[in-house]
């Protein structure tokens, strides 16, 4: 189907290989693409290099590196811990590049709805996080020397406080004047297979966009004046995407058989317009906002938020080996 | 599409709907439709009468009440109140035809998984009740005359304690011997618009089958050698039913236009056997278990909770109409 | 035990009380008590006239509001209901004073940690409300009237955020604007026979000071720019306090005597200095930061919950009386 | 002050702690201390070898481990994983005593109260565990060998459940067959000192006693028909301890100084009747159930809760190395 037509995704590296050729050359976006030494998992560097591949992206200008594991739920410590150390090694290169010192304060902010099982990643990160910032102005240099410090803030979601998820962040750091923020999200992914196994870190903060709970206006270094990253892991996908994919997946049958093959061309070659309002016809208005999610889904939060958790640690206390 | 194909549910009231003709006359079931006087619900009465009726809808012989509501999330005191006395006046109903009598023990069962939201219905109606069975124990006929005494389960599920959800309550009911069991679940819908407004009563226990996390093998009357009765709201629809939905609709917009009717014809009219291969073509292995929700199933599953809870009580300790 | 000697305590009406006589007069302090119609409460109100007046009870000049029930756990839903309306009518007389007008946008801050159950009445009763900014925001006139708007925020304690709770509610105001901040704490007694059936409003905002995990430096109208209620509730008391008033009980019981008079003379005319020296060295050094609290602490937050949450609705919403 | 007074304790260290000589011998004892090699933990090995040992203990015949850590809250990793280590070789020594074999199904069981902070380290502890039993019986030997399978229960405390603990656990028991109940709980200690840094294993089960929330009668191999082992870790003190230890402070006190020497005297020689009669007088009818806890209980479940459960793990699953 044509790209007018495509469902949102989070993820910029769906976005890229939603394009034709499955990523070809595409003006102002460069791609890069390696695997870990052990062989466990894939590493995608998208950057949208100027305003064009932005266009073409939709997506801000910005390095999105995408962290591709075969199953993030899998119970293996030497595994999770290679995880996690590849995760830290992408955050701190981020970090450099931003130029967050040594001594940095970081504020983490956990997005999302606690009380809703697959939007819960980002608090649930934050709540197993090293909080340092109260215990470095208290004792400063004596216990810490020149370490960085974390402070960590759950904000809530629209529903929950009334207020912009954005403005609540703005608020406390021209408060507390941290050098960096640092976002975890759950995320929307167009595919099924995207689920519970795929990390992606970016410099650009956060814009407007679907998320779970769409909890969230730009948060962005622009709004809050200090760089943000963000770490992203889909965890649903909308249901939205599932009647698309049906749809696709209906003229890809059609056209194997030669009796059927002309009604899946006909399907495929109505215009962009007519197959949106064709798909909206039959999504159920209460429909748009679903969306799909694993059963054991608990269990996925659970990993992930230890592994992330981890990550995070091993990027910012970098002296403390020991830490868990 | 024809009925082989049929994506289940665990609501009798979608198996009945599904019947050409909107529930034309089944031979073994019986139907009743009625409104309160308020016309704020409907309720509808399915009762399975023989096994030639347990065949033909696919649910044990028994009686299924529907009460459904316009939003149950609505948060009018009023409204709430009233869907809460007629829940009462059905769940009477029932435990009459029992013959549960004044000063009879019943077992409330959260059945669930509370760490997943959708899921979390029969937990969280279970950790409102008010618990009375140890009470009355202690303090027998003095303090609480001889009204009915309730204790409560939340056994878990399968992938939290190993076992069958089912050995757990057999062994607690062999142990404590209530008179009657009443088990509270999230159930899967076959259609997103049921979500939220519709709670079931059944007088037949519960059967392995599809719920949210699928948590159960058979907890009826035959297992348990008490009478058992089951409160459902859907709270979530099967991915699955989704793309099937998706195909069903396909079909009708298709048959609309002349141009393109004979395509929804030719889909329409393949053989079950066919269309079945087609849908599993359609959908990704991993898709099968995977389940649709709102996005704030967190409100949704907080209202029922109290809804549910509200109802329990006002029919389990009539003389105490204060009760909260 | 002389007044140098007291362990702290946040009820200004326990200060009150510790002055010789049960409160005679004070300079610079007014007392008035009353009942409710029903019997089923008292209600304290202290006001702090100027600053000899606080010097004499170390608490800021203002009103301090104290509302006791018999028993605030006791599940009937009439006594549920006249609390709560008593306790919406102090919060809006309050309010009034402030000057809050009938379309303020009103901020309730849930003080506390989540994860220690004493602690966690603020979130909880913050997690039942109608929140309404953000719908009065976009809906504007049409929807909503000229009403007032509720926004929530959920701060947490430093250790889990880094960072001072003043410094997330400055930053948050400054960003939003509200007109009023509603504060809910938990907080500590000096008498175990406070816990869960005494609720405190004040006008003063909170005071650096002890609460349940001293989640705060102050919160008041001069920090904020707007004006700050709080309402209270004791859940825990120090542990000093239980040494302190064992030692105390140890005099009375020895004075009683007349054998052992002398005996507890002795002890009661030691001075103050030497008393607290005396207190110090029975209590261990880890002592001092321990709590005391109710084993069924859990279900008295439960109600505790609800009766708040359902206050500040009344309160804030009088509108809308069929709201839960 | 003497034996007959004492408050109670969960731990069989204290008991022994407080005979005359700090623990010479009686009768029926045996007592055994050592160190770990690195000197980070104490190991304390009281057995009550028979009737006379287990009437002067108050504490039926069994082993009784205490493990004694410097601050089982040190965040530091290797820490952990040699108290994790020495947990697990302490379970496995009283598994094989009691021929727990290679291929056993463990039942762990974690009693009290989630919704209760102090007493949650029993459900918290199972919520982290790899459940197994469910897997084995589906795949049998293809995929887990011969190794060990566990299940877990939740039972959940008396005033939820309305039922007791042990007539929970015997019902589950006795339908799905375990070899062996491993029974996690949070304990009453007598001292402020134990909180956080003392952890129990016992043989003996668990009986009637004081607990946090007191949710138990017996559960022992005598009721439930298989060994039960039993992990402890002291959480609160009850408040009467304080009282109790006040008392027992200031005589300290009193006799340091000549002056005073003969009140302390007269206070230490009542006799134990007066001295029970004299402290029940201090102590507030409700204070008796009353607990005392720490400020930051909720870190201190967490990392007992981490730590118990790898220890569990090491233990049940020992060729699972890689096993978090």
């Amino acid at each position: 189907m044509a790209k007018e037509f495509e469902i949102r995704t989070d993820l910029a590296l769906e976005e890229k290989e939603s394009f034709p050729g499955d990523g070809g050359e595409i003006h102002g976006v460069s791609l890069k693409e390696w695997q870990d030494k052990g062989g466990n998992f894939k590493i995608t560097e998208v950057v949208v290099l100027d305003e064009e591949g932005a266009r073409a992206m939709g997506k801000p200008v910005g390095t999105y590196m995408t962290l591709e594991a075969k199953n993030l739920k899998w119970r293996e410590k030497e595994y999770h811990t290679a995880l996690a150390k590849e995760l830290a090694r992408q955050i701190e290169r981020l970090m450099r590049r931003q130029c967050i010192g040594e001594d940095g304060n970081i504020l983490v902010v956990g997005l999302g709805n606690e009380a809703v099982t697959p939007d819960s990643l980002g608090p649930r990160v934050v709540s197993q996080l090293r909080i340092s910032r109260h215990l470095k102005k208290k004792y400063r240099q004596e216990m810490f020397g020149s370490g960085r410090s974390v402070s960590a803030l759950v904000p809530g979601v629209m529903a929950q406080t009334g207020m912009e998820t954005a403005e609540i962040i703005r608020g406390v750091v021209q408060e507390t004047k941290p050098d960096m923020v640092l976002v975890i999200d759950a995320l929307a992914a167009r595919s099924v297979r995207r689920l519970g196994n795929t990390i992606q870190l970016s410099d650009t903060g956060i814009s407007p966009g679907s998320g779970v709970g769409n909890h969230r206006s730009a948060i962005t270094e622009e709004v809050l004046g200090i760089p943000v990253l963000a770490v992203g892991v889909p965890t649903v996908v909308g249901a939205a995407a599932i009647a698309h994919d049906t749809v696709g997946a209906l003229i890809q049958v059609l056209n194997r058989e030669q009796i059927t093959q002309n009604i899946g061309q006909y399907i495929e070659n109505m215009d962009p317009e007519e197959q949106y309002a064709f798909i909206r016809e039959i999504l159920d208005p209460e429909f748009g906002s679903m969306y799909v999610t694993e059963p054991d889904i608990d269990e996925t939060i659970r990993q992930l938020g230890m592994l992330i958790s981890d990550g995070i640690h091993r990027a910012v206390y970098p002296e403390d080996e020991r830490e868990g």
